[in-house]
């Protein structure tokens, strides 16, 4: 059992955005020599999260975002934080700030419309993304 | 450290439907000769996801069920992609496509009242769930 | 590699609220003797969470489980659950029963801002965490 573990920055454009990491993910694992086994692609923020989502048609992210915003607006009446972003909180909590994949053959073992996305929920910021590879 | 992965089929039948999986995880558990460590349940689809919650009384699949389609309708103004399952994508998201549960003794370690889901929420269709079990 | 699990006793005093466990978490990694690898908390209950947000500010926790009381209210027509709960087990299929995080130099790697909560959803209650640290 071997444990890879590497690193890598997103620069995001706005306050809330999807963006496909697919391509850095498979870059770590191949780099890694790991065969078989797992990813575990981890979001060190409290107001951004790690989605796995369809990455083919780039509306089915627009309607995600939509979605979000809608259920969870920017201000509530009630908020007590006072840096203005606890809907992104709120969002990195529902959405989660980590997912795990399985590697096969050396690649993410993703479904055919899968890929992965770093979620900023309160950008424009530059954000972290934390990889570990375990396996053989 | 050995790993063991396997696949098996779930067949939906309605648009949205939660269905237990917990006996085929425990059957892919003891095949695979692992005592201890932990079982990952992925989903490969964008519109279905798992879950872990109580599998007792079925009243409780029909209010989680109610509650994601009165938050998240099929449809919302605004939406663009145009295969009319936006609302099945977001839900995919928020539920999440895979869960970690602790292997103990060659079976799940669930609580008293948790079984394991296969959430459908764009069938019916033919769907595929990944196991992989890692331990000793 | 290594696979040490534990378990701990969290009491709760109201019906909703966010628990920060990063400690417990912490001390249980120390016990262990594992240097790298990864923990995963597990909550084996359906009407409560794990998830991992800010614990600088607690009016972030605030406001989280305000907008998770205003979006998944109490009572909500058409519930058939004769438990009265179905709202907390809807929270804890969005939130999720089970959180990873990574860990580096025998502590978790969280973000500057990152503790671990657990969130109850049908409290008073008391419960259990159950914490398996993998890694050499």
């Amino acid at each position: 059992m071997k444990i890879v573990q590497q690193e890598f920055t997103v620069s995001t454009r706005t306050r809330c955005q999807m963006i496909d990491i697919t391509s850095q993910v498979e870059s770590i694992i191949r780099q890694s020599g790991i065969t078989n086994g797992d990813a575990i692609v981890y979001c060190p923020h409290t107001t951004a999260a790690i989605t796995i989502n369809e990455n083919a048609d780039p509306s089915v992210r627009h309607d995600i975002l939509l979605t979000l915003e809608e259920l969870l607006p920017h201000y509530r009446p009630g908020y007590r934080h006072t840096e203005g972003n606890s809907d992104a909180h709120c969002k990195s909590s529902l959405v989660g700030c980590s997912r795990q994949i399985l590697v096969k053959d050396k690649s993410l073992e993703l479904g055919t419309w899968q890929g992965v996305f770093f979620c900023e929920f309160d950008g424009p910021r530059s954000r972290k993304v934390l990889v570990q590879i375990r396996g053989e």
